[in-house]
């Protein structure tokens, strides 16, 4: 793959490095190869590219203290949560030091009061949200894989249910960094909200490592919403689909998820997960208010769909089929394998203004066909996001070189359509080639705040900004 | 005032760049006092800093020939929409330019599918939302005055209704900018979403036009609610406001506005209005939504309020009684003048944890009487966001010294509760002593940006930042 090229390596800088690292944090510092080519792995066709040794902080010190060893000698540092990124965003193309941070996976505070609480950045998603339960509170983000918060933090991660709570930059709400210097800072305060000086929260949400190691985030809470519906409709075509989406947007329907999956992804999902969905176009709903807001809410959305076209359309509180559905939604990329064993699936994202969806959709179907590959889409349509799944041998170059043709295709058009080239996937490796057709001179300005930030490009060179 | 402090004049380049802009402008570059005055002036108890002259371009290359002027002979250019900032935002403490944004008003898209718009910086919250009413759609932030999109944006401003919708950082999707050098760039596309690099969007927002002037703002809309009804409860003590304002947000009652006014605050609003408000302390609030919401919304507040001890619950959706309402809100800073004809009102802000808000308004009041000064309250609080409004006689060097000190201890409070020194009203000048008392080494960073960006300082020098 292009998009993994290697680095130029500082051997010196890096042996010094992990000599230092070694002393100082014995068995916490780790240089076997499986344990390095699983810190340089991500869910991703990018290949693998592993770092020199893997390092466990237990504290922002610690953090701070191995930051330091990398400036001192040049060597680059990459921060890992739990490696479920897409991009490419976890490998090491200078080598260098992979800094997991699971073993930093405490729930420091939680205040209820104020709906937000500070957690260190290797608490996952569900432990968080098994730990707020009791308490009648949960975090909204959903990006599908267990993630860490800290990474779902850097990669500006969103998912099913952003459409009603946002995406990362909307529920972060301050961090504490770890600046390339070892500088620890503290980006913001605990109140709701400020107009005190740049936004440097906002600035770290999305930066993927490259400016600094997040070590404590400060997080807006939900209540528990009283009531959850879920809803499922059918539609003739995807164009139909996306005209009942854009019509429960604009009506206001506060709609917790809406996610579109094609005929191909019905398919799948029926035969992995054992369901009888209609073998056409699919929107999956869920409802979060109270018990008539709920039912006030399928009604409308009901109402939209069937001007629509929309049939079989069907809705519930029922908690186990609502978790039926949305778990068999869950389970989609697992599904997806199913229907070529062997293959790979290599999920791509982009995102559109809604009114271009449909187009969107129309035309990445078209381009799939065109190239020869099978692919199927799902989407966080209510956002103008979705995904397209294609399933690639990846002992077959030519097929190789077509899906990797069919990504920067799509990613052409969304931007021709003032969409971007990833709507919550992040830049990594993958997309840097696309970041500036997107953008064009802001990149120099992201670059200016790398080189102020990071001079010698110790944090997780070679992601996000374009060479 | 110390924040008011005169910086280094840099005479031969003010005199260069006056005659350019001047063949350059005609008749659209002014050096007039009154009218350099006026664009030094914000509603403010800061001393008037004017510029040296006022520029209004037309376009996005005229403010960028503006800027390389600027940046050609080093003179200082303060962005302007209409003045309506409280800390010195607006001033020239080093002399320069003013750029005028207010020919920039043309609402250049409205793109209704997508409940989204495209305007240039002049255009006025209220020029916007009349332009968007027969669309059936309405942009939510609501700073009080009729502010310009451009400054709203630059300000990170938000209002009483960011309880339901956000701030400013919330519903800017993207930006064009017109950079220190005279690049043009755009931080993002029209998507809902993006994960494509840094967040230069919000960098952008709330960066005071120290880092660029905006040119083009893309704003998310919102649909005009079916339904709106208004409530108002009074309590007997602003503790147990602050209760029902808390419970109701637990409760996830998506309330659109939620203002507290103190017992001072109802005696003017009561005498400016001609209003029979019981006087007490008073929540105000809205609720949006369908009719059936809306009015589940006022009654569960209803209930909520009740064990809360609060009297006088009433609740209305007639359009009339609402307004009249919101009116009275809305005319607050009139109502606090009329109270001691001859004073200025000085607002200050501060934004706390919502549980520390209770102890934070109850100390506010006592530091008030502790300097003999004549205050009262009025505050976003379901945000946790306070304003004290001081009545100071301006030519009472004592009287401002004292307010001066209350400033600087409510927001020490502030801060020491986790809060800030400022929700919405921005650091400008006033504010700077407090930034990096509130952030620290942050301000570092911040400050690294700045000369990342504007190496020569040219763009509104003496603000936002610490010295």
């Amino acid at each position: 793959m292009v998009q993994a090229t290697d680095l130029p390596r500082n051997e010196d800088g890096i042996a010094s490095a992990l000599g230092i690292l070694k002393q100082q944090f014995g068995d916490r510092f780790q240089t076997g190869d499986s344990i390095r080519e699983q810190h340089g792995h991500t869910t991703t066709w990018i290949r693998n590219q592993p770092p020199d040794g893997v390092v466990f902080p237990r504290s922002t010190d610690e953090v701070a203290d191995v930051i330091k060893v990398c400036a001192t000698h040049k060597v680059p540092l990459i921060p890992f949560g739990v490696g479920t990124s897409l991009e490419g965003h976890v490998n090491a193309p200078a080598g260098g030091i992979s800094m997991d941070l699971g073993q930093m996976n405490e729930i420091l505070a939680v205040y209820p009061e104020d709906l937000n609480c500070v957690v260190q950045p290797g608490v996952t998603r569900e432990q968080l949200n098994t730990y707020l339960r009791d308490q009648g509170l949960f975090f909204p983000i959903d990006p599908g894989a267990n993630a860490t918060i800290g990474g779902m933090t850097a990669t500006r991660a969103s998912g099913t249910n952003a459409v009603r709570y946002g995406t990362m930059k909307d529920n972060v709400i301050a961090l504490e960094v770890v600046m390339a210097n070892g500088d620890i800072i503290k980006t913001a305060q605990r109140a709701k909200k400020s107009s005190a000086g740049y936004d440097l929260t906002r600035l770290m949400v999305g930066s993927e490592g490259t400016l600094g190691v997040i070590t404590k985030v400060t997080l807006r809470l939900q209540g528990i919403p009283e009531a959850m519906s879920s809803a499922r409709c059918s539609f003739e075509t995807v164009d139909a689909a996306c005209q009942a989406v854009m019509a429960t947007i604009q009506f206001g329907v506060p709609v917790a998820r809406m996610e579109l999956l094609d005929t191909a992804s019905v398919e799948a999902v029926n035969a992995y997960s054992k369901l009888d969905l209609p073998v056409s176009p699919l929107l999956l709903l869920e409802f979060h208010g109270s018990e008539a807001s709920v039912a006030e809410q399928s009604a409308t959305f009901g109402e939209i769909a069937e001007d629509a076209g929309g049939t079989g359309f069907e809705w519930t509180t029922n908690a186990e089929e609502r978790n039926r559905l949305w778990q068999a939604r869950h389970d989609y990329y697992w599904a997806t394998l199913q229907i070529s064993p062997g293959k790979t699936a290599i999920a791509t994202d982009v995102c559109v203004p809604i009114s271009r969806l449909a187009e969107c959709v129309a035309r990445n179907n078209e381009m799939v066909e065109e190239l020869g590959l099978t692919g199927m889409i799902v989407g966080h349509v209510g956002d103008g996001n979705f995904h397209t799944t294609l399933l690639v041998d990846m002992e077959d170059q030519d097929e190789i070189a077509r899906a990797d043709t069919f990504v920067g295709r799509l990613n052409e058009l969304a931007i021709s359509m003032d969409g971007t080239c990833t709507g919550e996937h992040g830049i990594g490796q993958g997309k840097r080639p696309y970041l500036t057709q997107e953008l064009g001179a802001s990149t120099r300005y992201m670059a200016a705040i790398k080189a102020a930030f990071d001079p010698d490009n110790i944090l997780n060179p070679g992601k996000v900004l374009p060479d």
